[in-house]
């Protein structure tokens, strides 16, 4: 089954039907559905599935067993996100698996296809959870406490999927399987359309440092009608303010970014002035010292605006990663191995960014006509995802 | 049973395990509650429940008919909003009449307590619905299709509770009984709290001209990581632009007011650009052309920031009330009645607002210590309570 039939068999899971695009998010049932249907994908390939302690899905060609090549990547999504951005890399590597199969291809090494659990961080606000656990970036006690929206807990959500929550941590039994890790993703930009060819893949050379922190502003919640504008605490003032000095900030720094996509009042009534407002930050560039620089003076706008209002702010740092550079022997072996294919950096967080702390590993893009992602347009041309597959089985 | 003990009996219906305080909205389960529970303390006081074309309960003393004299005011709240803004004046009334039958009266006029539906337009968005229905300042056709946040339309939320929404519409009938028309509500500042002696009962002698706008912001959703500033077309900008810039205009008129309290990004990701933006104004001043002119101001400048972004904006406006001035005999036969109390303007919306276009109309307000509304904190002592019955009974 090829990666574009693979696609269009969950092609209506998880459809967000007030957002457009998808919303599947760790655990969910949506997200549930699409680890049940791999699982059923592995097993028709005869691949030997393991679900790890932290939650991941292993699916091994093979014994498991050291020097093992793995690929894959996550079936979970942002709020309302695109078809490819996940799904991508798991349809590619069951579709390589097949067409090596087809050669009568026998791998001297073992080789696994893996999909890591709550990558986008859209339901417990910590981003590559999966890999964050597996590589021991993430305190264990700390996932096991992290809520979604609706006050459950990550520990609960796993329960409630049959994974046991009281063994999650940095797994060197799992880890020390793997020979190299190769994640193939949609672009999620438009540098290999704007090439000269438009080539359809691309090797990874590097990741932004990037973090996610929280900021809650307390003002004093009252009627929109009869408080006079002297007599106000109102955090959208300062919540509005930090928006714009984010934007202020991040375009001073080159390759930096600064966005604010979730900002929640309390209440939330159109004649109330709100108590309390949360809003999230996402700053990136690449180098820590920017990132921090940009967030540094994005927190200090924050405080000043918040103290001019009288309101009181609170910012927690949600996540954070440091720039990754993909190692450069593996990099640069693919990129001879694919005939000479483009590198690119890249602003978006990946699962093997966090791998790449613990063990070689690298990316593969693949062309996104659109430059869009985290929305509905994002996109692969089919060719293109044909093209991805002969870029994993020739990795492989 | 005192206006204290009616409102001890609801103290739990819709509270707002989220926000604090209440979420009680038009024809929702708790509104729908407290509607059942108005109709058995009417029938315990033998008072004849009747549901107007338009939903609204009133609940007779004596036979129906004209030159009536009414009272009453709401059960719905804003969502997180407090226990007195609307039961007070329900609660009062009830305890009023209990407290005429105690003296023997018996009344020359037919005498009503009236609840009128989603007065805050905490569901459906436009404020002020049952009473706006029964003066005609809205059109039917229009009313009956307005949605709440799930998609759910006025008049299917009507049919669900037993109002046929195919006759909603100015009711002559209904009105032409009406001599008058008194409200008693719990002060939505703190102006009687600051006066000498801090006086617990207070005339209204006007309300703002006030409306809601609906602001929706477009642009393009992306990814937050790998979107570059320049190529971005982010809808939180001009939103938060806006925000600032409805401060500034409302702060450079005389008395005006403006709010956003309500703002939902979409989809809402930490990691995504919003696709679009939506945000309610909420504008109040002391005349039509002062109002008319804070929002122009508003609407300038976010169609400025809209642009600057390549965002495109919309702007509807859902609801508007001129400037009402209450009927001056009424307001100064009261003032005497009541032993010289203080009159006072409001910025606040009510029922009653609407009816003075229609019936000679008056309000009582009760002081509220913490000067708070649309808030939990909001409150009137047990003293101004007995107070507000009190006033009740001889204005009855």
């Amino acid at each position: 089954m090829s990666a574009n039939d693979l696609l269009a068999a969950i092609a209506d899971v998880g459809a967000d039907r007030t957002r457009g695009g998808y919303a599947r998010h760790g655990y969910d049932a949506a997200e549930l559905e699409l680890r049940t249907w791999f699982v059923e994908e592995a097993a028709r390939r005869d691949l030997d599935i393991e679900v790890d302690r932290n939650g991941n899905i292993w699916a091994w060609w093979g014994a498991p067993g050291p020097n093992a090549v793995l690929t894959g990547s996550h079936l979970d999504s942002v709020p309302g996100g695109g078809a490819f951005d996940g799904p991508l890399g798991v349809a590619c590597a069951l579709d390589a698996v097949d067409k090596l199969r087809e050669r009568g291809f026998s791998p001297a090494r073992p080789l696994a296809v893996v999909v890591f659990a709550e990558e986008e961080g859209g339901r417990f606000g910590v981003p590559c959870l999966g890999s964050r656990l597996l590589t021991g970036a993430i305190d264990p006690a700390r996932a096991a406490a992290l809520t979604d929206p609706a006050g459950i807990t990550l520990a609960e959500a796993m329960g409630k999927a049959g994974v046991n929550p009281d063994h999650i941590g940095r797994d060197e039994q799992a880890l020390a399987r793997i020979g190299c890790f190769v994640e193939l993703h949609v672009e999620q930009g438009r540098a290999l359309d704007k090439l000269p060819g438009t080539p359809a893949i691309a090797v990874a050379t590097s990741i932004l440092a990037h973090g996610r922190w929280r900021f809650t502003l307390r003002g004093q919640g009252n009627h929109a009608g009869t408080t006079e504008i002297a007599e106000r605490a109102d955090p959208m003032l300062p919540a509005a303010a930090t928006v714009l000095a984010a934007r202020r900030a991040a375009a001073s720094v080159a390759g930096a970014r600064a966005t604010v996509g979730r900002l929640i009042p309390t209440p939330g009534g159109t004649n109330v002035i709100a108590s309390s407002v949360d809003f999230w930050l996402d700053a990136r560039s690449p180098s820590t010292s920017d990132t921090r620089a940009v967030v540094a003076d994005i927190t200090a706008a924050a405080r000043d605006a918040a103290s001019a209002e009288g309101c009181e702010l609170e910012v927690t740092e949600e996540s954070y990663g440091d720039t990754v550079v993909f190692d450069s022997k593996l990099r640069d072996d693919l990129t001879a191995l694919l005939g000479d294919v483009p590198q690119l950096p890249t602003g978006a967080g990946h699962d093997a960014g966090i791998l790449a702390a613990s063990v070689p590993t690298a990316m593969l893009f693949v062309r996104n006509p659109t430059g869009i992602s985290h929305a509905p347009a994002e996109y692969a041309e089919i060719g293109d995802r044909i093209a991805g597959t002969a870029a994993l089985v020739r990795t492989l």
